[in-house]
């Protein structure tokens, strides 16, 4: 193990065998959020920046150029590293694939631009593969066959890290595991506009429905939710469940079996290490009933060995993993 | 590419650049019955003699042998490659998990003793697993991303290919894509005891299950498939369809949506460049119908990209797959 010191801004080789010890900025790009860093050693190593998303493509790369030249004014920054939502080709750092968080997204050539504007090496990312990036090398699993991180949020997206690097697909959209099929009844649509898209079900939108369809069948006597339905929060729902309502514990139950069905189809195919969970949902999960109803649902060899794990980087894991993939392209290219 | 001329039995330099020609012996073990012939530059270089399999590990181990034997007194063989049922340990060439289709067979040392016996190197793999090498490296996909091989045949076996190179997991159980969950109804049990796994609807024994559901509810006027009940067959409502039974029709339609709901699963997760499909059922598959539906079910970069295609080698694809595996992993190592 190599202990490390942080030494500020500047950058200067550990000498022998260890990797030079560089700064990046770190950027994460979500639907609400622009939130910013500097990163080395896959730590953060400055407060975090937040700003709102702004609207358009064009407003928010100002936004990127002008976080990064703030962060220059106080750092020695050696690449910068995007991690942003929707499908990127890693290659030439264009946005191939959006989400309808980012209208407009869809064929900005990010690194590019970036790396015109800064004259710095540019990395960008898929969000959630660079949250995987940074989970799995926190957690010093760079030498298993592959961890897949899971993050729970309003959608469900997923990171695919085999032996330490990211495995993006042959069209750079691996990993899309939200709109895996766990249902073949068309019974949910899915913001994709397909039925029962795992995300229809596993995710924080999915919850919610799930909620709002039960709750409507109940009367106020089972449950104090009845009277909540028309402003209902998932975080409704879990304080319920804290205070021992049962049908909140059913809607959580139900929730717990959509999120093990994805994760049972996953270990099947791919027959990971570990699977971390990460997202905003990650808090409604019991991790020893998912285990319960994982090894239940699995082969045996499947149940009895992949492991099931909370995250660790919080939100702060995309920033993390985007500085730490411009650092590592860096060294190893 | 290189052209090649098959020379006999002799071991040959091609010189060069060129990878040293060696026969092996490929062998596959399957339920019912053990095949061999002799492999050489991924190709059947023999007849394939083919024996039932024995019942009991030990006569399973002895057959081998005997066919070793048997091959060597006309062919120099440089290894033997076994593509067998059940789960194998690649490293020890240890059987750790078994189907139902060989009894006995889990934990059988395959690899140790066969080495023992014959003082050949032996390469011991998962029969799937055998026959997606060989599929990928005859159409010459060794250098992309990742190629999903299915086996629909009485039950779903996958093999996964990344980068020309096996995927195996953690836990050497990847690619059991046939208990991918499709359904969270609890509406039809597997063959592994657990509930809506893929293969018990898109298999060959899931077509059945199909065909008698929907035949049990019809009426002889409807279709001369509902007096074949209690001795139907899928080749029965193959011919039925072929004379435009639209009883028939219907459940090749159902088995069709049975089929791409795991192919959809995997894509997602896996992007891979395309899959092929193998197996006694894949004579079933129109792939015109089967891509409209991978379309209509999948995201656009997904849908567009991700191929289907029908597998070329058939069911000499895991020996080829085993004899190959055995020859390069002594060219290599």
């Amino acid at each position: 193990m190599m202990v490390l010191t942080k030494d500020g801004d500047t950058q200067q080789m550990d000498g022998g065998t260890h990797k030079p010890r560089m700064n990046a900025l770190g950027l994460d790009l979500g639907g609400t959020k622009l939130a910013a860093a500097i990163i080395s050693n896959s730590q953060l190593v400055t407060e975090v920046k937040k700003i709102p998303t702004p609207k358009g493509a064009d407003k928010i790369v100002e936004a990127v150029i002008s976080l990064i030249a703030d962060f220059q004014k106080d750092h020695l920054i050696a690449g910068v590293g995007i991690a942003t939502a929707g499908v990127v080709n890693v290659e030439t750092g264009q946005v191939i694939g959006s989400t309808g968080n980012l209208p407009g997204w869809e064929g900005t050539k990010l690194k590019q631009i970036v790396e015109e504007r800064t004259m710095l090496p540019c990395h960008a990312e898929n969000d959630a593969n660079a949250a995987a990036y940074a989970e799995v090398h926190a957690a010093g699993l760079g030498d298993k066959q592959a961890v897949v991180t899971i993050t729970l949020g309003t959608g469900i997206g997923g990171g695919l890290v085999m032996n330490g690097k990211l495995y993006r697909g042959q069209h750079w959209a691996g990993g899309e595991v939200g709109h895996l099929k766990i249902g073949m009844e068309n019974k949910r649509m899915c913001t994709c506009g397909r039925w029962d898209c795992w995300e229809a079900y596993g995710s924080g939108s999915g919850f919610l429905r799930t909620s709002k369809e039960i709750i409507a069948t109940i009367k106020p006597e089972q449950s104090a939710l009845a009277n909540k339905l028309a402003n209902l929060t998932n975080e409704m729902v879990g304080e319920a469940a804290d205070k021992g309502d049962p049908v909140a514990h059913k809607i959580i139950d139900i929730w717990h079996e959509h999120v093990v069905t994805g994760l049972v189809s996953l270990a099947h195919a791919l027959d990971p290490y570990c699977f971390f969970i990460t997202g905003g949902m990650e808090k409604f999960v019991n991790f020893e009933t998912m285990r319960e109803l994982f090894i239940d649902r699995s082969l045996p060899l499947i149940g009895k060995n992949v492991k099931i794990l909370p995250a660790t980087l919080g939100t702060d894991a995309g920033m993390i993993g985007a500085g730490s993939l411009v650092i590592d392209s860096l060294v190893t290219s």
